[in-house]
């Protein structure tokens, strides 16, 4: 029932503090990298605990699936809606009913305020996929709240 | 299994940011006093959510005793294992194994540094019971790691 509510009020927080306690002269990006560097962290520290004891993954494929259902469910108690990929590395991700959002409303004058409810999350996204050997770039999108897409691209090395 | 890593590994990252970012002249209590903050309005939030469909609690002690389960069950995914009253108005609540503090190792020489992963969880019984009409001191102690106990002093107004 409200398994995911301490980490949710606890995440709202966090942007409360950040853009609070930010210089009023400090641009927005700023507050966003914090964010999404927080996120990463975090990232890092579940994956690791998350993959202790699971068999090694076949490949990228594989990885994004743990991601998109173990990794989405122990933060997000829900699985990720839909997975796809152009097979040259990028993957969609779509969560059809986004937790982080779900508290905002879904009227479009909020879809500004998207962005920063997002940033830590991309992070988790990026963190969890570096430690499991895959160095990404991470963005999202929203079109219609509280729907949205995470786009994952592999950086080939 | 992994169910209260996401909020343990963000309640970690928090603290790490808030003194981080923190003025090196800055000391010690403020960065306690946002991090109490901080749980306090975690708390406000999420005892809203939990007493959403419960009956009218008769007592203060019934209040207690829902702190005790239902809203350390939600956090921490288990429940003090110890609660005692003078009936005067002061409660001990005692976690043998607190979650938060069961990253550090148990040597005296962390006993330090427990402090401020106690401060957020005081300010969340402290903003719990303060939207259910009880205004309250809360302080923690810890003897041995990682048992932790949280003094609750409500104050009759």
């Amino acid at each position: 029932m409200a398994d995911e509510a301490p980490f949710q009020f606890l995440h709202s927080e966090v942007i409360e503090y950040i853009y609070k306690s930010a210089d009023s002269g400090e641009e927005n990006g700023r507050n966003i990298t914090k964010l999404e560097n927080m996120g990463l962290r975090v990232g890092q520290g579940l994956i690791e605990r998350l993959t202790k004891d699971t068999a090694r993954f076949k490949d990228e494929l594989d990885i994004m699936k743990f991601i998109c259902k173990d990794f989405w469910t122990c933060v997000f108690k829900k699985q990720i809606d839909n997975l796809r990929t152009n097979h040259q590395g990028i993957y969609v991700l779509q969560d059809n009913k986004f937790r982080l959002l779900s508290h905002l409303s879904a009227g479009k004058q909020y879809l500004e305020h998207a962005p920063k409810y997002l940033a830590f999350t991309c992070g988790l996204v990026r963190g969890a996929l570096s430690n499991l050997g895959v160095k990404s770039i991470v963005t999202a999108e929203v079109s219609v709240m509280p729907a949205c897409k995470f786009q994952v691209m592999i950086q080939k090395s």
